[in-house]
């Protein structure tokens, strides 16, 4: 997976989980550092509906699997 | 909420999420310093149904409201 790549997809996710990936929230989760496998499961989750959120399924949606991979080497790293 | 009390009650929680909040495995997920309200959200959820997982359901099934709240405290403060 290209951590490089996750980078310039994230744009969409800094507003809710920080531009570090520490989320300005305190009901947003953190990113950074978090468990890739984990990543890429909760966002195929999300994508395909096993896991529902108002504010991620829409997020999701138009990931593909190298988006999430790509995602998930980012935050992963950070 | 009282951190001590969430790390006496986080006695099962250890084999996958590690003593120190750091998981040993890549699709469990790390605790350690993550949102509170987040936590206490995601273990209500596992534990009312409105999030399923084979190994989280029945860990979160008999959590109280305050042991969740403790817990939260616990691994936020990480």
């Amino acid at each position: 997976a290209d951590p490089e790549a996750g980078k310039a997809k994230s744009a969409t996710c800094v507003a809710c989980h920080g531009a570090d990936g520490i989320s300005p929230n305190p009901l947003w989760p953190n990113l950074a550092g978090q468990k890739d496998q984990y990543l890429v499961k909760q966002m195929k989750a999300f994508r395909d509906g096993d896991r529902k959120d108002p504010l991620m399924t829409p997020m999701a949606a138009g990931l593909s699997d190298e988006d999430i991979a790509n995602l998930a080497a980012y935050y992963s790293g950070l």
